[in-house]
């Protein structure tokens, strides 16, 4: 048996083990974005500084950032042989609304094929994954190339200090390959390669009316509700085609390729299968596009939340006195988050009434970003694919936004290869959160094929 | 000394100890539409209940409805004088902003010539100021006219149960005047009286998208996002002249005549004290009427909350599953909030795109009411007034709503007078409500006056 297969074996071997193990991260609620959970953060990863260690990786260290740490950590067995660097996140998405969780959140939980649990897909399932594969090939016959790990906690957030650690660090992150974990595939049968992935700019906008909140009878009338101000504002930043209208919102994005749209066109989702994944009565968006075209190849821009006036059962006649909206931005190449933000003040700037006053407020930026489709890299990943799941992969284009992908390009050169296992219908950011589980051992094997691969 | 010269004196005599028993009454937190109150409403009406036999009433009952109760007693000392049912109700606003209180809402504070809480003006200040007038006056000869009193519970909900209630009761309330005591005064120096009324349509529209809230970077672009639905409905709810869309909404509007057109534009209200008073950058409304003739003459449509997503301090990349708003409509006379909802769901029917799913719930209506300027009533609350406050009072159409006027109107034959003190500046619905004292006082003086001259 090669050390290959041996390795595969052992990762099955040690399955029921390996996820135990899961479970035990997976119940430390490490959501990135709410301060309370700062001790979370840190148990989160002292766990996976414990694995590393565990697995004899040298060098290791908590490190610093402005924010939540970076968990580093070095195994070099392999002299002479390529160094590859695997990035993936510890901090998870909130987990409202909680009242729709079946299980709770942090008490992860296996029905059926899958384990229920607030990160399981996004992303501690794909990098513990990864991890475990690691082992297997520890243990036999070692790992066959150079390993550099960097897990962070701030992806939730739009990776706002990771550009700075990346930067200080250019040396000690040196590597031939970026291995990013944080990636999904199409179909529990059929894995995909991501070759593009959309940036993100994600603004507060803040409708300011009168000093507080009024009656709506007696004022009703006469002053401008910020809360209708708001939704105004909001409602002109799409045509009646589906598009945005920020100045200059469309200048740079990149135009596909008569070959990409055609591959796009092959991928076997279909609107259908949205349909239900999604519930909605009906698609939408961009017209002239496809859904795979608009979803990965077309920008975006969406309200992620927003909140005025009294919202709790019952009824209050109030006039608010401000409005608030979460807006984000998805860019593809070659949009800039910097122009986004000019164009969305720009926009506001000419259409906001005189009526009210406003404020935006800059949260979260991410650069679009393209790799290279025909490198080692992506060759090694399309082999490892193909033989685990016995197809090979489609190429796709991602609509959600990781920002080291930009940054590990424009800093260390390197081209980050897009391999987790993520899927579609996997709930992340949303309640009931799964880790479909047999796309976990699948994970594992491909990884140690990818290994192996890499090294030849 | 005549007894209403002397029923005034003892009114102020006793100012203080009136003023500890109002901080009373105001330190319960009698808030309506949250359940968990429900406490504080008994306790509140018990205090009532109380008040009414410590001051002799008979007949004293808290009468069950499907809501809140309402408080009931019967002064009947003036054989073959008319019989006045005075209204008011004792329970209040949510307090919510509550950061933005400077004081709680329910540890009544004067500063100044204030007293601060949430209550204090809508309305326990009002209803507490007639009954230490009746006190007055039971110490100085007796009360001149039999008094008939009903406060209810429920008017902050838009009083869903008065009707029935008062329908049940037409024998009970039998009476020649009603006075209203939840109503207010133009200026410390400008008494008023209102002669409309507005009437409420209050709803909650539900916008639904996908089954569950989705990774706006995986589906942006492919669903419509609920936010931006109900953005894009509410918008599009007001055209460019500040008018309201909803079909055939103004139809059944009451067409103001010339001289009430005249006699509002008499009033001393200035925009710039509205601006101040508010803060708002800018007046805003229906094009072609005053300010004055927009907020008591005209219907209008507000958002009385809004929410969707995620709204927590932070960034979330969610594309939500559902948004709300809280919607309601101002009518005045003859509108019908009946005809309110067809229209608003007409409109839904014909605006809302089929890429989502709606719902309207009606949560509160009111009718809009008119009363007579030139009736026995009128003339002892405009005597009443002029003599304490040493000038006549002008006429006003209220853009506020109080359901019981209407109800009186319609179900025993009576018209409300609306004789209150409270200020437009008073923030009642809003932080900082607060009671204007001299008002407090002025209120008491005024009501032993209008009980004198009615029974004359």
């Amino acid at each position: 048996m090669s050390s290959v297969n041996a390795a595969i074996e052992y990762a099955k071997q040690h399955y029921d083990s390996s996820l135990n193990e899961l479970k035990e991260v997976l119940a430390i609620p490490s959501i990135s974005t709410l301060p309370a959970h700062k001790p979370d953060m840190l148990r989160a990863a002292d766990w996976l500084a414990r694995q590393l260690a565990n697995l004899g990786f040298n060098n290791i260290a908590i490190m610093p950032t402005a924010g939540h740490p970076v968990v580093y950590g070095e195994l070099f067995t392999a002299p002479g042989k390529p160094t590859v660097l695997i990035y993936g996140h510890y901090d998870v998405q909130p987990v409202d609304p909680l009242n729709e969780w079946i299980t709770p959140p942090f008490d992860p939980t296996v029905r059926g094929d899958n384990l229920y649990a607030r990160g399981a897909s996004d992303m501690k399932g794909q990098i513990h994954g990864c991890l475990k594969a690691i082992e297997a090939l520890i243990h036999n016959g070692g790992v066959p190339v150079n390993l550099k790990v960097m897990v962070e906690g701030e992806e939730e957030l739009g990776s706002p200090h990771l550009s700075a650690f990346i930067d200080q660090q250019r040396d000690l992150l040196k590597c031939d390959y970026v291995l990013n974990t944080d990636a999904g595939i199409l179909r529990p049968d059929l894995p995909s390669l991501v070759y593009g992935l959309r940036g993100l700019a994600y603004f507060e906008i803040w409708v300011h009316g009168p000093k507080q909140d009024l009656h709506s009878g007696v004022f009703g009338g006469s002053v401008h509700n910020p809360a209708q101000a708001l939704c105004e504002l909001i409602a002109g930043m799409h045509d009646a085609h589906g598009r945005v209208t920020l100045p200059g919102f469309y200048d740079k994005v990149r135009v596909l390729t008569d070959d990409e749209r055609a591959e796009l066109a092959r991928l076997p989702e279909s609107d259908d299968d949205w349909l239900t994944m999604t519930g909605v009565p009906q698609l939408h968006g961009e017209h002239g596009f496809t859904r795979l075209e608009r979803v990965g190849a077309r920008p975006t821009l969406e309200v992620n939340g927003i909140s005025s006036g009294f919202t709790s059962e019952g009824v209050k006649t109030v006039l608010p006195a401000k409005a608030m909206a979460k807006i984000s931005m998805r860019l593809v190449p070659n949009q800039d988050p910097v122009d986004i933000e000019h164009q969305l003040k720009e926009y506001l700037h000419h259409h906001a009434p005189p009526t009210i006053r406003w404020q935006v407020k800059a949260m979260s930026t991410a650069k679009p970003v393209l790799v290279e489709r025909d490198s080692k890299g992506m060759r090694a990943a399309v082999s490892a694919l193909q033989t685990t799941f016995g197809v090979p992969p489609v190429f796709k284009l991602e609509g959600g936004s990781v920002p080291v992908v930009a940054m590990v390009k424009t800093m260390l050169g390197v081209d980050a290869i897009q391999m987790g296992f993520g899927l579609p219908d996997d709930n992340f950011h949303g309640p009931n959160e799964k880790l479909h589980l047999p796309n976990y051992r699948r994970g594992m094997e491909a990884y140690i094929r990818f290994f192996d691969l890499i090294a030849q």
